[in-house]
């Protein structure tokens, strides 16, 4: 055992520190892409606890990954030889302001944990996606992670007032704040999220909670095209108020994929369409959610008369609204399942790129064509959070050449470029993206952010070898 | 003449560069509160002369500051022996792209040539304040600047998605980007906004804009209490789908002193209250804004509505719905004059300060009771943005002690901070708030600023002596 384990376990205590077998969860990846060897894995029972073990680590040079949910996507957690730092014991959610609409968490708590206790006020947190089940606030501030209604709430970014991080040397930074307006000096909190644990080890945050939905209106639209489609988005958002909560889209591919891999699943329309939008509405003022005498919900009625509208102009195919929560249920289910119908076909070509969002047909266009001239018979099933610009591409190669997986792959990153688009949306950038963050992002951004990582952590001890390229 | 004022004539051309009498405008802020005396004035045609100027100052050990419509408060733009780096001539708005929402403006772009751009287009700029027709949207930035619509479409930071920034070294930094979600690397845009040009010089920017509302509702309300009008606030956003846009608290001292500054200005009630609201209310939806067949509009309509209920429920004093163009004018000037108003007393004791929304109450009874406890004769004017828990506090001591003056500027911080509050809202650090940085900011987060400063501009020539407290 090295030194700085067996320190940690003399001033932690033992059940803090896991060394050996007890390590293996902690040792690979939730999708089994990437694998390490921990030199221990320390669970701090609070912030102290996260100091002292940041302060022996620097001092000794030790490599230190935080870990929270592990539900990340580009191997970020990853820490051959280090210190694996789980903040899963540091869960919990310290206070709920109904009248502030704020909640104080640990770095550790479940995001369905915080939304429970949002809700149990009337209130909702609302970051949300697949993984939320498990996935912990600390990882979703670090990965600013996205998810499923960014297109009304924001990002993970635009949902914290205030941060507590301890810093490569075991200093507690204090940025608890929970102001809507601060202009104090450098905004750190906006520096540290989504700097994925690289430069200072989020141990507590000030959330900001928004009334929940006394409605929702959900529905699937088939559209003639992804421009339509965006027409759709505007005049829904203008007539709600900017109500729409989420605006997916899911090609005609992932449809039948999705009852291929759920053979009980429904199909969305009785003829099939390429572009399936599955857009839902949340109402928050009375007027648009108390039924009317005869049962009717306004903002479902709403919803049901400007669909009906453009269904005789032409701009929309098919529309089915839900008429109750199962209804509205499967709608949500058949999007989620997007990991699981993933799952479906090896190879896989996956990537998580943005564009202006008056890009997107053109980036849904260009992609098809040219994953085509690689592979004339690829299968592409990217979905999208249409209305952030965001799609994830899903590309099933028809062959197993890795040559053409990867030229399929910069063809991908090519194409958003071109259309003045980013690498990475929603993910990160981890250890999957090291190369395209060394290839696209602008040279003086990088050495930059270089700068800021030296300054802050000059020993480097922290998630080293992650989201900066090597010099 | 220094050399690098020689050589920037040589490089530059004569008509760039201004020395001696020419730089007066230059050598002072618009509230005559700082005084300074430039090295030269240079005024580039573009960011290549920004990035030489930068060069040879760096190369140099020449400080720079940067300056843009010169409307702050905080004496940020001042530069004893400095090159004022003057960004007026780069005041090119692009490009509106009405169909992505977005502007694409130089740093010098005046914030109201940018409103007229957006609004042929049927969309707004949201960020609007007193100075709007000679602050230039790089100051805006550099300071994160809020203004009277921040509660319906956040501060300055949340309607930027990009920026090129020119760095210490004379490297342009391109951040011009459009996206809506953009997870590659640590989020310099955030860092850059708000550093009052000490980090880098923003030369353009990608704007986000919004849909112009198609109908206003603005009133003026006497609420019972604060307490009473975040209860108001609050039911007015469930209503209205958070269409609220202004939320602006104006005390009965401030009434009375407007009427006093502009004789022909009315009262806003028959009876003088101490607590009064200004609302406005933007419907963005056709069918809160389309006149009903007698002419109402419904939006208005539905804020009389619930101004009645609450008047009934003796939660409203008195409230008047501006019936028209005019009337609602002539409530905006009564909020907008605060400037004006302020200058009838000197001496004025000024602070921009914030505290949790729920605080409000509490903060506004204890600076009165604090202020009086030094001055029992003090008057207290302070407006607030209430809907984002930002106080102006403004007070007229009845003493010219300074001793008392500090000491009540001391309590004003004071309380705010032992409310959880920021001693700079929306105005910034600048030279005047240095010692309030130095003692009421965490020390961690000071020290993270200076490594962040000294990683990112080491010859220490951008601004400097502003924001950073001295070591």
């Amino acid at each position: 055992m090295t030194d700085i384990v067996s320190l940690l376990i003399a001033r932690l205590g033992a059940e803090q520190v896991l060394t050996g077998p007890d390590m293996s969860p902690y040792s690979r990846d939730w999708m089994d892409a990437y694998h390490w060897t921990p030199l221990a894995v320390v669970k701090p029972r609070d912030t102290a606890q996260v100091a002292a073990t940041l302060k022996w680590a620097n001092e000794t040079g030790t490599p230190v990954v935080p870990i929270s949910g592990n539900t990340g996507l580009t191997g970020a957690t990853s820490g051959d030889g280090a210190i694996m730092l789980s903040l899963e014991r540091m869960s919990a959610i310290r206070e709920i302001r109904p009248e502030a609409r704020v909640a104080i968490v640990e770095a550790g708590a479940i995001l369905s944990d915080i939304h429970a206790a949002a809700e149990a006020h009337g209130l909702i947190f609302p970051l949300t996606f697949g993984a939320r089940g498990s996935a912990r606030i600390g990882g979703a501030l670090s990965t600013n992670a996205g998810g499923s209604n960014v297109v009304r709430y924001g990002s993970t970014r635009d949902l914290c007032l205030g941060l507590e991080v301890v810093l490569p040397t075991g200093e507690v930074m204090d940025l608890m704040s929970e102001l809507h307006k601060d202009n104090s000096g450098y905004d750190l909190r906006h520096l540290m999220i989504g700097a994925e644990g690289t430069l200072g080890v989020i141990t507590a945050a000030v959330l900001k909670l928004a009334p929940k939905p006394l409605a929702y209106a959900t529905a699937m639209v088939a559209a003639p095209s992804i421009d339509q489609a965006l027409v759709l988005l505007n005049r829904l958002q203008a007539e709600t108020g900017r109500a729409v909560e989420a605006f997916e889209y899911m090609p005609g591919t992932y449809i039948k994929a999705h009852m291929k891999r759920f053979p009980e699943a429904r199909a969305p329309f009785d003829e099939a369409h390429d572009i399936n939008i599955m857009v839902e509405i949340g109402a928050i003022a009375a007027r648009d959610a108390t039924p009317l005498p005869d049962g009717t919900i306004p903002v479902v009625a709403q919803l049901e008369t400007i669909l009906a509208e453009m269904f005789e102009a032409g701009l929309v195919r098919d529309a089915v609204v839900a008429q109750n929560e199962a209804q509205r249920a499967e709608m949500w289910a058949r999007r989620e399942a997007v990991a699981e119908v993933a799952r479906l076909h090896t190879p896989s070509i996956d990537h998580d790129i943005a564009v202006p969002l008056d890009k997107m047909q053109t980036l849904v266009d260009t992609l098809d064509a040219r994953a085509r001239a690689l592979d004339p018979d690829i299968t592409i099933l990217s979905v999208a959070h249409l209305g952030d610009g965001n799609l994830h591409f899903n590309g099933w190669p028809s062959t197993d050449d890795p040559a053409v997986h990867s030229a399929i792959y910069e063809a991908v990153e090519d194409t958003a470029m071109a259309l003045g688009g980013s690498f990475s949306a929603e993910h990160g950038i981890g250890l999957m993206k090291k190369s395209s963050m060394a290839r696209r992002k602008s040279p003086e951004a990088i050495a930059a952010m270089r700068a800021i990582k030296t300054a802050l952590d000059p020993r480097g001890i922290l998630n080293p070898g992650k989201l900066l390229p090597e010099t």
